[in-house]
């Protein structure tokens, strides 16, 4: 196929905006129209290799579920590995566990316990930076396995919410950024 | 990085078995192994495309969650889009709706109404064959909105389930078969 700089494709005219989902007077961001566009879904994941490469990673982490869409092409345009993080419960080996804020109550990821190397350098990826939670849960799990945070590198970020804050001082990269709702 | 034929990596080496999981005397096919390991993800992806591309696919739909591991990067590499299916309620936009069986009970996969093209050619991926329940929701789900399914794409098969033939007539392609548990 042809490969267009990736920053000549207009890759928030690919992201569908839904009002009022999942409650009044919020706008979601559907990326579902963006991976479905061949052109898109290709300068998406040349986009967030080009912000990622330069913080020199190992491998790449998402979390279920939708982290898991961009995640794994995003490593092997790197050329890392990917490892992921899941609902409690969900992975078969022995895992370690970080518990994240949700807007009532918690809820947890775990990933499995060889996952990340010691000293190993991780690139934090998910498709969504909105308050932070999942991200800093997962740099929390790299950081249990003794690895570190490269970095972080999301697709779309939501930038009139404290994520940013909550993963200082992270190096933070966003391909499609919005200031307001 | 290098790319060596995706059939010279011994992918089933790359997947880590646990026995006695998630209940005892099952043998889980640990696919986190290989997603870790850049030339085993990097071979998967391709060797998933190889396997694809007779079929001539217009696009590749996977299911919530493992689905989303490989399906956006084999899409990616065959120059498709990606449609995905997930659990109830969490599609923003119109949905269909397919319902499969559990070993318990019943659940349900939904896509978005405009996700399929009338007379698109479409690839199903997960990641495991088993009983078929996932992958059959996924082409029920493709044929309501007037798609084609173009065949099934997996990167594990466990040809003692009965996976392959809930899928009849559809061709179906495995990368990692297992014939015994």
């Amino acid at each position: 196929m042809s490969t267009p700089d990736p920053k000549a494709v207009d890759l928030r005219a690919a992201i569908r905006e839904i009002p009022d989902f999942p409650s009044p007077g919020i706008g979601f961001k559907d990326i579902t129209t963006l991976l479905a566009d061949p052109v898109a879904l290709d300068a998406a994941v040349r986009g967030l290799a080009a912000a990622a490469r330069p913080l020199a990673p190992d491998v790449v982490i998402g979390a279920e579920a939708r982290g898991f869409l961009l995640g794994p092409a995003l490593a092997r345009e790197l050329g890392c590995g990917f490892v992921l993080a899941r609902k409690p419960g969900k992975l078969p080996h022995t895992t370690v566990r970080a518990e994240y804020a949700l807007e009532y109550g918690t809820d947890a990821l775990e990933l499995h316990s060889d996952a990340v190397a010691h000293g190993a350098r991780v690139l934090v990826h998910d498709d969504l930076l909105a308050t932070g939670g999942t991200a800093r849960a997962l740099c929390e799990l790299v950081e249990q396995l003794g690895g570190t945070v490269a970095g972080c590198a999301f697709l779309v970020e939501l930038a009139f919410l404290p994520g940013r804050a909550a993963l200082e001082p992270r190096p933070v990269h966003a391909l499609v950024t919005y200031e307001s709702e």
